[in-house]
């Protein structure tokens, strides 16, 4: 018992204790790749933060520890991604200098407010509240984040200093302003990266395996072409001393050791500013992440329990707080590599991060001529797989309210910005769905021959009489509905002047809130004032059950709740 | 055609070319009635709005006479009201000092914002936007306004000068700290006139009928208590010089004249800062005005358009704006009094605009040594009734979700003010719809003995098969249920390793929007993974048409979609 629900909040005691042997190879196979990946990842995501480069390496040991022992995924890769990278770019540029203290500080408070706000969603069981993003909207916020995110890069790449900004048209202006200035070094070595990385993701896959090579071997050459692209140019920077002399900007020093212990400041007022960006992070975070977890545990009839995600990205948030890091997820790359390199167990995982570690003891006295320009190049490959535009073209197709949604959302990203062009468009699916059911369909009714059943007047041959009309209403009935429902009832009413009885068929109503309630009760007194009476028929167990906690059935009278519209129609006299 | 479409905008042209000479007398006796109610409610509005009293006086003339040529309603009763002079007060306060040009500039520029945000929500008809605000949150928005109000006129009864707030816990410990400044004349005339204002209001009435009198008298009588108060109070000062004698404040002096014509002031920044408030007050004014509108029109079987009812009080907001006054909407109680006292047309609102013009033009004069504190008793005799117990007590039996809504509506109005409260409201009860149709009802349903019937496992006899599960959903597939779906369906077949089909009934879908529609895709896939086939059954001809317009049935195959359950399940040999 007490084992049950410790494995229960600790996921880690099932998986660890029972290990088996065959999974070992493919853990630390995959936990070689990803770390492969991660590295120069995690440096490119940090600099697309604002931050220094170890700040993505230290984000990318201590919170995989975290995740393999409270996350449910067993092949969730963990650590910094680009769009979470940019919107604390976002946040902590609008309140800091890029370099200054203050602007780290305000990566810590975010990775610790944002992990704060996971754990308690997944403590409470609040995991519903990410329900609000629509799949329209994120799909429209991803395809202009990764639009921003490319743009952003482009300094990088020509290796010109343009002025900070995330409005894609305001760094294409500054960009043509100085394209006297463009580094052809650094343009080269950009250009040249791009090449690498594509070359490795796409041609030499297919080469290696007409090769008849091991697909371990294929997999870790083809997932090695960031650190291709690293080795390579960063010798070719040393080997010509290209940073001093063609001026191509390089990392510089890394400091080396174990991640630091990161106190993370306390300024309330700044805490307290935090909150809305914080908690947009870790809903933006979870969702990316909780997604690719589903999608690789269906695969293997595994099982993700979003609540224990919170709790695992939640710890995993906190544990980059306290160790110079800023705010990771569970990035979708990373994890379906880490899958598809034969990740079993958290285990893999954990290899990551040791290797990650040794590259921070070790490794970083390496990295000082890697240019900034490969960075860029790994980031903007990254993120062209970002670029959605299927579901916009699915969405077109199907609905054009959600297409809107999907169009608004990418156009107020890129117009207003990050943080307020998701809750626009947040707000935008609200509205269009409030839209949608506040004029439900409402159909007329009429019987179908001489048998018990009721159909839709305008669909079939029914008959009907004149004092009675029978509304079938193809909604719940709540506050944005109601006013329709009374004047859809009430122009039946003021239509048909030999209307004597009108009866309300509730088969498709799942709940009545109180709004709606007060709405009936209003109908039935304007009702009677004409001389008509209301009915119900077909009303739902527990529909009715919270109806007879009031005096709505007295308030009816005589106006019944019949069983079947059949029965409401032969008590009426309308056979 | 074109004297309909005419009358269709202008419904004024009905009503005036149809007149019949026998609705004149109800129309003249209703006029003065609701005049001898408003000269003395205007000013005290204004007041609480903190404008000055012609402000209120200039809100009764040209926005009555705007809203009988367009406006629906043939009873409304438009003016200053008691809320939206509050939500007046709270914006302007903010923006400027009680007594600065500015301050009655804002109050222009309201009006006139919010008149034009009427007509245009008319015009475009978008009158559903006011469903927004469900009945819970207007009325716990209702209540604490009400309550701001009641303590707002507190130094007006006491005489005490209180520093400019709306949170009634800092009027409270105010009022307690000056208890020494209160001045007992203004308190005695405050508690004199809410005695002679109850009194006609109860008392009166019943002895007046018990003697026979005609109701037209009665009901002119009754509705006098403010003239009364007004007439017997201000002779007092003025025959006992309580105003310089004993230090009563009186109005002063009230400009004589016809309204001026004022140009609404032009500040771009001001105007785009008052955006939210002025849509605010549109909507809060609207919902005010068509509930009694809609209440009283069923009372004689007449229609309301919710659309020309925008435009009605649209141009009465934008006529207030150039003559002087403030945003003006149709009043509860003046609008019954009105309907009660035998308004037939709109000529009645006419008469009375004719009787507040003659005041304005004549009878000023005569208010100079009127006691504010007859104006704030008027308030809060009128305001106390505004209080709203009753739906409470019934959302706290119906659904404790709603009473949630309302009290926490009722409690940020208090804690945070009127706008904001509103706004938190209204987010709160989006949030609660959400969160109730984010976890819909589904039922596992089996085969009622040998019939073609399917009900719910858990409350009926039925019959199921191993390698089947068939899932009634009670809701519409979309963004914030889809995960909900989609764990539900994952958990049945983690639980059941012998499934393989999913049945989804889905005869209470209305519709599937593309967040939905995107986790069927999921599902198909992760339900294959597993080797499990998923079906629909009882699908809607408008929800299958949408889906037959995208590649789902291919991507469902060899998953069907079944025109019965019980088809399904014989073709799935689950018989």
């Amino acid at each position: 018992m007490a084992a049950a629900s410790l494995k229960q909040y600790i996921p880690a005691i099932d998986w660890l204790f029972n290990y088996r042997r065959e999974d070992l190879s493919g853990d630390v196979v995959a936990g070689l790749i990803v770390a492969i990946m991660l590295v120069p990842q995690g440096m490119a995501y940090a600099l697309l933060a604002g931050l220094p480069p170890e700040a993505g390496l230290y984000a990318s040991i201590l919170p995989l520890l975290m995740y393999s022992v409270f996350g449910s995924s067993r092949v969730l890769a963990v650590g910094p991604v680009a769009i979470v990278s940019l919107m604390v770019a976002a946040v902590a540029g609008d309140l800091a200098e890029v370099g200054a203290p203050q602007y780290s500080a305000v990566a810590l408070i975010l990775a610790l407010m944002s992990g704060s706000f996971l754990l308690l969603m997944g403590i409470i069981r609040l995991g519903f509240l990410v329900n609000f993003m629509s799949h329209p909207v994120i799909s429209g916020f991803t395809s202009a984040a990764a639009l921003v995110i490319g743009f952003s890069q482009l300094k990088h790449l020509l290796g010109v200093s343009l002025p900070r900004t995330h409005h894609v048209h305001e760094i294409l202006t500054a960009t043509v302003q100085r394209a006297a200035d463009i580094n052809a070094a650094t343009l080269m070595i950009g250009a040249g990266s791009i090449a690498v990385l594509l070359f490795c993701a796409g041609p030499l896959e297919r080469i290696l395996r007409n090769r008849n090579l091991a697909p371990t071997a294929v997999n870790v050459v083809t997932k090695s072409g960031p650190l291709f692209a690293v080795v390579l140019f960063t010798s070719l920077v040393w080997a010509l001393r290209l940073d001093t002399k063609l001026g191509v900007r390089v990392i510089g020093d890394i400091p080396s050791g174990l991640p630091p212990f990161s106190p993370v400041p306390w300024d309330s007022g700044l805490w307290w500013e935090l909150i809305p960006a914080a908690f947009l992070i870790s809903v933006v975070g979870f969702i990316e992440s909780v997604s690719v977890a589903k999608s690789l545990a269906s695969k293997r009839r595994q099982r993700i329990d979003a609540n224990r995600e919170l709790v695992g990205l939640g710890a995993a948030n906190i544990g980059a707080a306290y160790t110079g890091g800023y705010p990771v997820t569970g990035g979708f790359s990373r994890s379906v590599v880490n899958f598809t390199a034969g990740a079993n167990t958290p285990l893999a995982s954990l290899c990551t991060a040791g290797l990650v570690l040794l590259t921070v003891l070790i490794l970083t006295p390496l990295f000082y001529y890697l240019p900034n320009a490969v960075l860029a190049a790994i980031i903007v490959v990254a993120v062209v797989q970002l670029l959605d535009i299927k579901t916009l073209r699915h969405a077109w197709r199907y609905s054009r309210a959600d297409a809107a949604a999907l169009i608004m959302t990418f156009i107020s990203v890129l117009a207003v910005g990050i943080e307020l062009g998701i809750v626009f468009g947040i707000v935008a699916s609200l509205v269009m769905y409030l839209w949608r059911t506040s004029r439900p369909h409402v159909a007329v009714v009429g019987r179908v021959g001489d048998s018990e059943h009721f159909r839709n007047i305008e669909r079939h041959e029914v008959r009907t009489c004149k004092h009675v009309v029978a509304l079938r209403i193809d909604a719940s009935l709540y506050f944005a509905n109601t006013r329709f429902l009374e004047d859809t009832v009430l122009r039946h009413v003021s239509e048909n002047p030999e209307l004597k009885h009108v009866v309300l068929i509730c088969s498709a109503i799942n709940f009545i809130d109180a709004s709606a309630l007060e709405t009936l009760y209003d109908l039935i007194a304007e009702l009677r004032d004409g001389n008509v009476l209301l009915h119900l028929s077909e009303v739902k167990g527990p529909v009715e059950d919270r109806l007879r906690r009031t005096d709505f059935i007295d308030q009816l009278e005589p106006g019944r709740i019949f069983l079947s519209t059949d029965e409401a129609m032969r008590a009426l006299e309308c056979v």
